[in-house]
């Protein structure tokens, strides 16, 4: 039998927002080539596998996304069952679509298992709808790397038409906010920045579109994800309800 | 115990997309409130459940919407364990934000857990990263549904900036074709339909964004994603070798 590649998405942190396609590939996988940043806990569903750390994470040199690309398809034409694990969804900011390329001119079969991606996850996890009746009809997502990933959208996009969310942007958060007020967005936009989502010591900061670029954070060098928009404010209404208690009371009933 | 409440997503249809988070919490849900158009096989993981479909589409009068949360919470002041089961993710145009701020309003402690959105996931399973090195460093998703939802973002963004998603906008493509064309993208900007993802019935067109008013689909009644950009290109490059039947295996296997 020839070998297969699946470029999964591990979702936002916590394991157990894998998707159960993934939970099973990964249970048959041969090779396990995982991203740097994916929690190593959803490793221990894969105890048969060989697991390789690619140490991929954004803005790494190209020679050695090559060499992801090398691996992967060499272990392939071994024969294997390689999974390629990947924070959030392989297709958002993941250079999901550069690997697909690569196999399919090596000729080598693959499917995509999709996953949650932060840019969703993470603020519904804060109690954040990127859409909501009457204040978003839509969201947009942009990389918050460079002015030239996110920009030409930012700078275009009519104030307040959607939701903004921004990942990979803590970094460039005054430039995004100096943006977006000089596009017309009112300062007084709800907007959010949730650390760590799905991962133990996650944190969620509100404030206004003014406050963003001053926004007090941890420093827990965790993933953040950016949201701009009247959204927000649903979850400062519900976030006294929003529990985890009962969650947490499930995972530990876990197996029985 | 007081009652408590889950807002499940459940992806873009097959339930081996669902988390195991949701497979979880729907194996001990005394109580399951599912939209119509959740695949039943959902449901086959809580079969202690008493299962209320409560036929919840798009564009419904808010009567309706309003007896669903008021039967949400009078389960939960009961003591009950509800899952709110719902297609896609909860946050995604599918008012797991009205949800909220009504269990909120009731005092009702609850929970999102997030589900796969056929606004990314729809995509890849169709071999369509929404993003990609080079032609685009995010997407826009926006409700279909009516010019109100769609055009401010569609009739401001620059022309290419990002990839555009149009959920449950099948009805509204020729108007939203016309839209882009008239903001100034290319005629032959590479496009995509994919019906029913996740599906038996699956299907994806693809052509350009000229041909997208008048693409002929099969009149399967399934849900479509639009996607304009040309990270469409992408899946027409690597269609040959997006494997399915490797999967198909891994499900048969299922349980071994």
């Amino acid at each position: 039998m020839s070998g297969f590649v699946w470029l999964v998405g591990a979702g936002p942190g916590d394991p157990d927002l894998l998707t159960l396609r993934a939970a099973r590939v990964l249970a048959r996988a041969d090779i396990i080539l995982y991203d740097a940043l994916v929690n190593p806990a959803a490793l221990d569903l894969a105890p048969q596998a060989r697991r390789f750390p690619v140490g991929k994470r954004a803005g790494r040199a190209s020679t050695e996304q090559e060499t992801i690309e090398r691996l992967m398809i060499r272990q392939a034409r071994r024969g294997r069952k390689v999974v390629r694990l990947k924070c959030g969804d392989p297709f958002v900011l993941g250079r999901g679509g550069e690997e697909s390329l690569a196999l399919a001119r090596a000729g080598v079969p693959f499917e995509v298992v999709p996953g949650l991606t932060s840019a969703v996850a993470a603020p519904a996890l804060a109690g954040i709808p990127v859409t909501h009746r009457g204040l978003a009809s839509g969201f947009l997502v942009v990389s918050g790397h460079a002015p030239a990933a996110y920009a030409p959208a930012l700078g275009s996009l009519a104030p307040g038409a959607l939701t903004v969310v921004v990942l990979m942007g803590l970094g460039s958060r005054a430039d995004i906010a100096s943006l977006l007020t000089r596009r017309g967005w009112r300062a007084e936009t709800p907007a959010a920045i949730v650390l760590g989502a799905a991962h133990a010591d996650s944190h969620t900061w509100m404030g206004t579109l003014a406050g963003l670029a001053g926004a007090e954070l941890p420093g827990t060098g965790a993933a953040g994800t950016i949201v701009v928009g009247d959204v927000v404010s649903v979850a400062e209404e519900v976030a006294q309800f929003l529990g985890h208690a009962e969650r947490e009371a499930l995972a530990t009933g876990h197996g029985h």
